[in-house]
């Protein structure tokens, strides 16, 4: 039997996928899971997206074009520029998801054992793409004590040697709810103009900024527009996650050519997702605004709600729809599991993310969780009184 | 401003891609193209697939498994049941389009310096994905002259090393037509068992097959069960390449497990295309046996036209809906260019995909075109007039 490839023995499985036969045999025996694992948002989609998609009227469902809809990055363009984000649809390449244009950016831009830094704990797929393109992750960690701030630039620059290519933030911050100020940007900014680094950019979350600190985007950082690669997707911003529509950005026409090179092989994006997100984005602002009021109403919700029970810490995260929490536990992984395998209370338990699934390093983050607030005030309420109720029964026993 | 990674710098572009600003430029001018260049077929999705688009009734389109619907792989093995392939929903993992199912493949099975045989001419898009795992195409030619027959065993044999891992076909063959027998499988069968290779199948054009050959499955090779990575893709089978659902097929567990892995970090395959899809496999078989029909017309009218032209050879396609056609002429792409921008014949022209892209050699196949024959007979007609008229035309100028 022919062996399989380096980099598929070091990919790393999904920190929660190993938990979801577990919750599954859960419910199986009748047990009610709390979903605090997940990014699937628990909101509607847009009415004009669900729209768009009924009146789908074609009868043959063709190819698009590699670069996706003109008439799609047309309309992206006008709605980043209500961010102040000044493109052209040129610069767009539609991309099957974010997590398309992330690989996309990777293979692009980055040889096999070049590196790039990114600050920690940080979304566990990144990892996997670097992997897939031989690139090495370096990370410059973030600590739960200072709410997961930007680390000093001194620690990214200790970490700069010839192989670096890269810098690569996720803000608004999954896993962390971390939202970095424009002080923080710039000193990415200056780094990256020394050293003459990428920038990738992932701003899927810019919708769900919680603070009165301005939202500061990559490219809103002036000096650095050829060393910029952002990264973005509707999945999040309209829940359609299913849909795969995302996009890579970069005024640097070398990369943009290339990247098209490489989107040309795979024909095309989806056709019918790139149908509702363009619609989509003609959701009206109170779609947009209630969503983040019920984000908003959850998060002070859930962050209270944690930092009352006895020996839990989260900081108050200001974007996104994460936090990370720090518990009274021995091993994430084993708590996490332990919810699930071992646990119920009035026949209901949670299931959490291991934070170590966050680190390159999985001895670290140990006693972190990741929980993200996409459910309901009162579901979520309840499944915090659980939480509770399994962190006693979890140390009582171990 | 920081470079672009080897693989970017050496992918090639898309041999057609380069000709359709041309293209562009020629309707933009008035002048009719007939499209002889692409597989997007103009004949109708299913029924069944288009209704279960319009009755989606859901708030949320939400992320699915990443390997894809349960009920859809299900379905699948259903579909594949019918051609003696015999499989299980756990052996099926569903990618955006064959593309993925492609690159999913290499990725797992290939390190950087690996190679892989393939058959020549070949479907361009093999190389990209080939160079982004890092590895190396090793070509064995197959000729116009023999109808694109299988080299022969002794001309693989000397292409294996030890780096070689693994064979790819594509059969029915994109761009060739041809039809690999049951006695050129098995020899591939014997070199995969001694050399303990993978055999990566691309089976996309499995319903189109025109000859009283069997249709013989890599899938229904004896002994090599492990080694065999089919892939899939329900695009040219139901006129439906944008929704983007393809699958990649294997009964060797690690490899299973490890493309499962990387289909994890890429989230899930588009939801709305598996909704399409698992429909469309309901299609009735007068679907599949009128358009099976309207290709055989299509190709008898196009190759018996073909051949008639002095100095055109075309072999007669034993499958899908491609052939590679001699032409008196230097240079193809030379040639395929000059039709758009030289030459117009009462406001029409044709547009046809140079052949040079199809070998990993582009000084082969200087003097062949393929021509996919996705047109309907009236138009296929017309096109191969203006094509003698072409060929006339260039050939009294250079």
């Amino acid at each position: 039997m022919p062996r399989i490839s380096d980099r598929a023995e070091v990919m790393p499985a999904s920190p929660i996928r190993k938990l979801v036969p577990l919750a599954d045999a859960a419910k199986a025996r009748g047990v009610k899971v709390y979903h605090l694992n997940i990014g699937q948002p628990d909101l509607p989609t847009p009415q004009e997206g669900l729209d768009a998609l009924k009146n789908i009227d074609r009868h043959i469902l063709e190819y698009s074009p590699s670069e996706g809809y003109r008439s799609l990055r047309e309309k992206m363009v006008s709605y980043y520029d209500r961010y102040g984000i000044s493109v052209t649809p040129d610069d767009i390449i539609v991309t099957t998801g974010g997590s398309e244009a992330v690989m996309m950016a990777f293979m692009t831009c980055l040889n096999p054992g070049d590196e790039i830094i990114v600050p920690e704990p940080t979304y566990a797929n990144y990892m996997s793409f670097a992997i897939s393109a031989g690139a090495v992750v370096r990370p410059v960690r973030s600590t739960i004590e200072n709410g997961f701030a930007l680390p000093s630039v001194e620690s990214f620059e200790t970490l700069i040697n010839e192989k670096t290519r890269g810098i690569l933030i996720c803000n608004p911050n999954n896993p962390t709810g971390y939202l970095y100020t424009r002080e923080e940007l710039e000193k990415i900014r200056d780094l990256v103009k020394r050293y003459d680094l990428y920038l990738f950019s992932d701003e899927v979350y810019r919708e769900y900024v919680y603070t009165d600190l301005p939202y500061v985007s990559a490219c809103h950082l002036e000096g650095i527009e050829e060393n910029v690669i952002m990264m973005d997707s509707v999945s999040k911003r309209y829940s359609e996650c299913g849909i795969r529509i995302g996009a890579l950005i970069t005024k640097n026409k070398s990369v943009h050519d290339a990247v098209l090179k490489m989107c040309q092989a795979r024909l095309s994006p989806p056709l019918v997702g790139q149908i509702v997100a363009e619609a989509s984005i003609d959701a009206p602002k109170e779609y947009i605004d209630n969503i983040y009021h019920e984000y908003v109403e959850r998060r002070n919700c859930l962050v209270e709600g944690l930092n009352k029970i006895p020996g839990v810490y989260s900081p108050m995260p200001m974007g996104a729809f994460y936090t990370i929490a720090r518990l009274p536990i021995d091993d994430c992984d084993k708590f996490c599991a332990w919810c699930l395998t071992d646990f119920e209370y009035e026949g209901e338990t949670v299931m959490t993310a291991p934070a170590s699934g966050f680190y390159s390093d999985r001895s670290h983050g140990r006693n972190e969780v990741r929980i993200a607030y996409v459910l309901k005030r009162e579901k979520l309420e309840r499944a915090l009184f659980i939480l509770e109720k399994a962190l006693e029964a979890y140390n009582a026993k171990h």
